[in-house]
């Protein structure tokens, strides 16, 4: 089973990093944008086939250690 | 409008931050895991509605600054 696991920022969490890649696109000449926020994403492979079980155990791993959940949201997509 | 760009290692490109994430995991004593691959993710804000437009830039985006397109694939999802 695969899974994939997207951490980003809360909303109203500075982001210095997401602005210096905005100011690093603006710099290269590509206008239009408005915004750029910068997360993570973790490609997960799983044994079993067991959904239930393989989400309860990435919600542990994204609380133990892939996500600081006090500025982080994540997200777990299982396919 | 906004858009999504994942960026994540090509199959087959060594992943060291992957593989110490592995080893983590199990180390809290996380079973069922067989493998994780580590990426980025870039969450855009664009002006303007024109998705084609949007898709061109975002493009130029990536090979000029977001990903390492010799080993790295990238992908663009536009809202």
């Amino acid at each position: 089973m695969k899974a994939r696991i997207t951490v980003t920022l809360k909303n109203g969490v500075l982001d210095p990093q997401g602005k210096a890649i905005e100011a690093a696109l603006g710099s290269f000449g590509l206008g239009g944008i408005g915004g750029v926020r910068q997360g993570k994403v973790f490609d997960i492979e799983l044994h079993g086939s067991d959904k239930d079980a393989a989400e309860a155990t990435l919600r542990q791993a994204c609380d133990k250690l892939l996500a600081n959940t006090v500025v982080e949201d994540y997200a777990i997509e299982i396919a």
